[in-house]
């Protein structure tokens, strides 16, 4: 009956690993890198689409799609971009598969070699912007606010269900405009319905912020980004969204006609989520007894367990469930009615808890007499006994409680883990002791980014952004530091 | 002003290709035979999506994720099927690029070779079946009902946009049952929700069967499919739905333990419509004027057109428009308001005939006088002028009845387009002259029907269900034949 769970405490990491498998969420395939996303975690993947695909809707993006193909001389176009993602892609050389002469089996059939070899995509920037010079002309053809949610592979070498994976999914907007500084309100507004949707659907609060040149997107002038902290103390970057200049624009030729008349190279963004976006919610909530899950995202939002003796007990049981959710889904609420005769409640109770299920009610013969239920909360444990006919409004309370309390919890844990530190030796202690983000001065230049990344596996997550710039000395050159910047070791 | 698409009866084929570039559909990329769908396309694709998705969760299904890779062993498991898709799939052999030494670009590092290569999936059965054995082991885990959006590819020398296309989107089924009348159930569950989705969304007609043993997915021990029949008079094959025996279970050894506690191997279904759909739906409905959209897939429902000359006019003209765009909405019903000043009313009414919109409202001053709106539908070209008060229930009125008309224009031309033949000449002379399906007599060998395409390049449609099946005799052999079936020229 038991979960069997390593504790959070023992070992973070293999925690994370068996909570994914044991809640159903995804396991590995037989294909190096790859994942199955199961039902369950696809049905949340499913809930996050939804919510995504909503806003960028509602602020006028299209969605499209483009070929999961890149030939090999597009990737080579923009030199920074190559240099960024030559080095893990999957290539395909070949079209065709045939019988082995010795008939040891099927064999690549070398007279069916690509002339040009084709990359899988790891994101789609040159396909885009090659299609992207066919679609503008002129003024009027911008700005293009344009989201595909699509596949893409990058061949890692080491691989975590949800947070790094050889082939995963994401959403990639490639927008194009008439002006800089369009692109830069484009980019910033991505930013924030992302910060947006991290805390308010996935309850997941994040620090806004811009990467430094070395952290920057393979091709982009700015990477903006939304960091959050986990429970183990590291980071997680969540999204990040772009302004590309015109580096795209010149690479693949994308000019269009001004109002003036003149010609003149478009200027892009580009941003994007990913089933990344999981780890971090797993991470960010759940317990030593499993998934623990914002209402929001919850496939399941209420489930109801009868207890019962006999069939006679459970038909009076479920007459009395049947209006009950009945009413919870006129309110759009998502209810299971889990009257299977297989499994105890004991046994279904500790289910819905791995599943992280917001709500669970209990329902037996003594509540009948009583027109009571139990109703216990997910998130901390609470259970209390109230009258059925409050249930309906007492639900939809635990779920708003329920969706607020996750953010909180989460918002206080990582205030508490944001330490200003001064000198490098504190900077080491933090990272050892307490980890989180360290807040620092730092000189702004790759060396010496590099040299603390070396010496302490931490990195500059971002420049976080809506703060007051207050200068200071760098902690390991002293030079000069135009504001503080945070750091973390990261996943 | 003019839409300069070639016509029908000049050149079909080439109508269409015009048309699907001409409304903002589909064009060619730069990678051979992959298709870009642009963001028109893909919203009547995301409409066809949530339609089928809900039909499929409605009946119990759920989706998933597997990976796009299919290691070539894999692949090789089930012998008809590697027969089947071998000869046509994407090969991924290496997994980095690198600098040339000569400084002439990036190419292949030979040191990154897979020890294996990966197919790129042209359909999941045995990627798919690999993890199923995993997820089975009792009667208790059956059935297993999923459902997978995802991008397929299979290598077609001659592509066409959606009808037949190197990558391409769909989604696959697959499920796995106790028994084999349980996987005989949903295979034809799920054809029965393929034939109502194309009949009542697409307002497609469809005739329902199953293959002919030479024309089966590579696999499978049954076929059942729907077919349309396209203005031309040629058949398109539009979703299909396989009854796969336990020849997956075996080749990936997937038991489970019956109630009675024996180990068996389990049943399999899969099934799948694709972006193909695309096409039907085009070739079905439309004209020489351009695109003709059932309502239901319709992006853009009612388009409301303001005449007016000077801006005092268009504001007239919009604040009476406003409380209408508002009421329709109310209902559900997706309505634009083109107030572009760039472009004239004459611009924007070819431009809306050639992307479908079903109903057009046109309203200049003297509207405004008498309190009327001009409405047009697509579908006829017809024109009224009717008070704006009952512009709600006349849109609501015309919607539903384009809907259904569309389905009944293209039944009569169907039914109509059913020949009756029984004897191999007759088939010969209807199949040049008229086209469309030929009902005839067969032998029920593949030597006939191989004969007959070869000879006429019509092949067996389907062997259609529902109807009696009255003996005959072959049209070209003379040989008795169970019932006749339908032949016809296909895409």
């Amino acid at each position: 009956m038991g979960k069997n769970l390593t504790k959070r405490s023992e070992d973070y990491s293999k925690w994370y690993n068996e909570l994914v498998i044991k809640a159903d969420l995804a396991e590995n395939s037989g294909v190096r890198g790859c994942m199955v996303i199961k039902p369950y975690g696809f049905a949340i993947w499913e809930k996050m689409q939804a919510g995504l695909d909503n806003m960028f809707k509602e602020t006028g993006h299209q969605n499209a799609y483009f070929p999961l193909f890149i030939p090999k001389s597009y990737l080579s176009k923009e030199a920074s971009h190559v240099e960024g993602f030559a080095k893990e892609c999957a290539v395909v050389t070949h079209y065709r598969l045939k019988n082995a002469e010795d008939g040891s089996g099927i064999i690549v059939d070398e007279e069916a070699k690509l002339e040009e070899e084709l990359i899988i995509r790891p994101t789609s920037e040159t396909i885009i912007w090659d299609t992207f010079r066919r679609w503008v002309q002129s003024y009027r053809d911008l700005p293009l606010l344009i989201n595909q949610w699509a596949n893409v592979v990058r061949w890692e070498m080491r691989t975590r269900l949800f947070l790094r994976t050889a082939e995963f999914l994401w959403q990639e907007g490639h927008t194009a405009h008439a002006t800089e500084q369009e692109a830069i309100d484009e980019a910033e507004l991505i930013l924030k319905i992302y910060s947006q949707f991290a805390e308010e659907f996935m309850a997941v609060p994040v620090i806004r912020g811009t990467k430094t040149e070395s952290e920057r997107f393979a091709g982009a002038v700015v990477t903006y980004c939304i960091e959050a902290l986990m429970q183990d103390g590291k980071a997680l970057q969540s999204g990040t969204s772009h302004v590309l200049g015109q580096n795209f624009a010149k690479a693949f030729d994308v000019k269009f006609a001004n109002k003036e008349g003149q010609q003149d190279y478009v200027w892009a963004t580009s941003w994007g989520v990913s089933t990344r976006l999981m780890g971090a919610l797993i991470m960010t909530h759940s317990d030593d007894n499993g998934l623990v899950l914002p209402p929001k995202l919850a496939p399941i939002q209420v489930v109801i367990v009868p207890i019962y003796k006999g069939m006679d007990q459970l038909e009076a049981i479920t007459d009395k469930v049947g209006p009950l959710v009945k009413s919870l889904r006129a309110e759009g609420i998502a209810v299971k009615y889990d009257d299977r005769d297989t499994h105890k409640p004991g046994f279904k109770f500790n289910e819905y808890e791995l599943k992280g299920v917001p709500v669970r009610i209990a329902i037996g013969p003594r509540d009948l007499d009583n027109g009571t239920i139990e109703i216990a909360r997910r998130d901390t444990l609470e259970k209390s006994t109230i009258q059925i006919d409050s249930a309906v409004e007492e639900v939809k309370r635990l779920l708003d409680d329920i969706q607020k309390s996750l953010f909180q919890k989460a918002y206080d844990y990582r205030e508490a883990n944001i330490t200003e530190v001064d000198s490098y030796d504190e900077f080491k202690e933090v990272l050892e002791e307490k980890g989180g983000f360290i807040s620092a001065h730092w000189d702004g230049t790759a060396e010496t980014e590099e040299k603390i990344k070396n010496e302490t596996k931490a990195t500059i997550r971002c420049i976080p952004l809506g703060v007051d710039a207050v200068p200071g000395k760098c902690m390991v050159t002293g030079n000069p530091s135009a504001q503080r910047v945070l750091f973390a070791r990261a996943y």
